[in-house]
């Protein structure tokens, strides 16, 4: 209401609505039981699942440059990084819904990319568009906002939680760890523009929700906790060992850190660093007690298992350097911003 | 990440989870199996029921203003605004989740009065919450901004839909109409402050979702179209004839204005024009089968029922004024942004 007073309309409701009906998957079936058009969706769970729940943000300037991120990543990685929540929870996903705040000046090109990119992730994930809402953002410099709403279901009890884990049991990590923050190290610096570096940017343009190891996970019901890898190993192996109330103890030397080509040896990355504190590669982080360990293959469906230490009964987190030496490792990821 | 650049953090993650968790009811119990603390909630359905999802953005300098609107009202409005949707589908609400991006320095006293008017919101509707994200906006004079996904169930196959008006139906609207608009244009004049308008200004600032006419209404399966009138009657009628594939006819005496005091009588205020054009009331807009409309009763569970026309086989609105002349109604309530 107070928006009409304060901007001129550029665009009609129905024909935005129309462009992001048309561009991303929304017909109804499945659990999906009434889609877009109403007041809200209805969903329908398969017999003996339950409903697993996520919402996550995803803002120009704080989750995303947009003289970095073309407009097709942002969609694709906003849908990347709500769904990666779900494969946290060893979820499927059915629906998500799409809050937009988009200044009427993004809403040609800019939006079309946008859309582009978030109906392959949903192509990609199995995603449904079930509803949503769109605005337009306040003041003289309006920043684009989406925030997604994903839902999957689950069998009944089968979710993977982050607060099982116990002393002495194996800590696992999926994929590579650091390779979503060397792309965002050539974006600070420039280098993101060179054709010779666009392979390095892929993990942080298009990161790959865990959802079939996820999915995995629980149906053997072999992992005593597991979560993301969103804010980085350090941030996110404290939360892991705080729901759980136990600490954990991972060598340097096991960790399956990217690795920094030469031609950027100059710029001093390290790669363990990168490892520990980089957040954003949406692997999963999971624990096993031992005598399941042995059992865990190197490869679940083509992604990468590393063991990269154990759970220890004393509160929080120690790194045991290649040369020995043992140090309390301090949550250093992507902390400054609340999960609840 | 890139966040963690741009800003020296303000609060600990723990602290504001904490706060949250503390002041908003989020227990685990009903549906919400799993709540705050994991990567994402779970829920369970009752037994043949169906879940009713919508999402809501909530925006500072859009859908509400800081010099206005106390931080409680915006909490208590943020929350009935995504429920109000509930009530539109005859659902019963069970759990929210609350996406939250919050500079800094509005951490203080401002989210506690905010989270304060969303927990007595949470507690009359009876929802809680099931999970969220926080984040801190960017740019130099950011803006705070609330997206609220609200999550309820309904009996399997009951819930009311916009699509099954006939030519013949009888329209209703429950409430009065032009309230919340009358509370804004006091707002807009600086008049919100003088003590003896306080009383016009609980519909803007405490809208109440028709939580038991939705149910009521779904229970009986007496109405043929439903939605709730949260852009005006003019744009919302409008809406639900599209759906329906069909028109209406209202009469102007019929509908239950607000009535605007006497002291006010300067300002040239319209009660027509409010009740047809203003938004935010959030009462329902329904239809009922001809042979049925004389079972409607005059209240439902204290909420007063009007009926104000009828909907009819040509397309378009139609208003029939005080001396019997008819004038096609356009949409001219909030229609700039599109839900989806």
């Amino acid at each position: 209401m107070l928006a009409t007073r304060a901007y001129e309309m550029k665009l009609s409701e129905e024909n935005l609505i129309e462009r992001i009906r048309r561009r991303i998957p929304s017909a109804e079936g499945g659990a999906l039981q009434m889609g877009i058009g109403d007041d809200a969706a209805v969903l329908r769970a398969p017999a003996g699942a339950d409903w697993v729940v996520t919402c996550d943000p995803f803002l120009e300037d704080v989750h995303f440059l947009t003289g970095a991120h073309p407009p097709e990543v942002v969609g694709y990685k906003a849908l990347a990084r709500a769904t990666s929540d779900l494969a946290a929870m060893g979820a499927r996903p059915e629906v998500f819904l799409l809050s937009l705040a988009i200044p009427a000046n993004r809403t040609g090109r800019w939006l079309d990319g946008m859309l582009s990119g978030m109906a392959r992730a949903a192509r990609t994930f199995g995603l449904r568009l079930a509803g949503g809402d769109t605005s337009q953002p306040s003041g003289r410099n309006p920043k684009i906002a989406l925030n997604i709403t994903v839902i999957g279901t689950a069998r009944r009890g089968c979710v993977l939680r982050r607060s099982g884990a116990q002393a002495g049991d194996a800590i696992f990590v999926s994929g590579q760890l650091g390779a979503a923050q060397l792309g965002l190290e050539l974006i600070l610096r420039g280098l993101h523009r060179q054709a010779r570096w666009k392979d390095l940017l892929a993990p942080q343009f298009y990161p790959a929700p865990a959802l079939q190891l996820g999915r995995w996970l629980a149906r053997r019901g072999v992992a005593s906790a597991a979560m993301d890898i969103s804010d980085g190993l350090s941030t996110d192996l404290h939360r892991l060992c705080q729901a759980s109330g136990a600490g954990a103890r991972i060598y340097a030397e096991k960790l399956p850190c990217v690795a920094v080509p030469g031609g950027l040896a100059s710029l001093g990355l390290e790669a363990l660093a990168m490892a520990l504190h980089g957040g954003e590669d949406y692997g999963l982080l999971f624990t096993v007690p031992k005598r399941l360990a042995a059992r865990i293959p190197r490869r679940v469906v083509g992604t990468r298992l590393t063991r990269v230490g154990e759970i220890i009964r004393e509160r929080g987190v120690v790194l045991v350097g290649a040369d020995g030496k043992r140090a309390p490792l301090q949550p250093r990821g992507w902390d400054h911003f609340a999960k609840i």
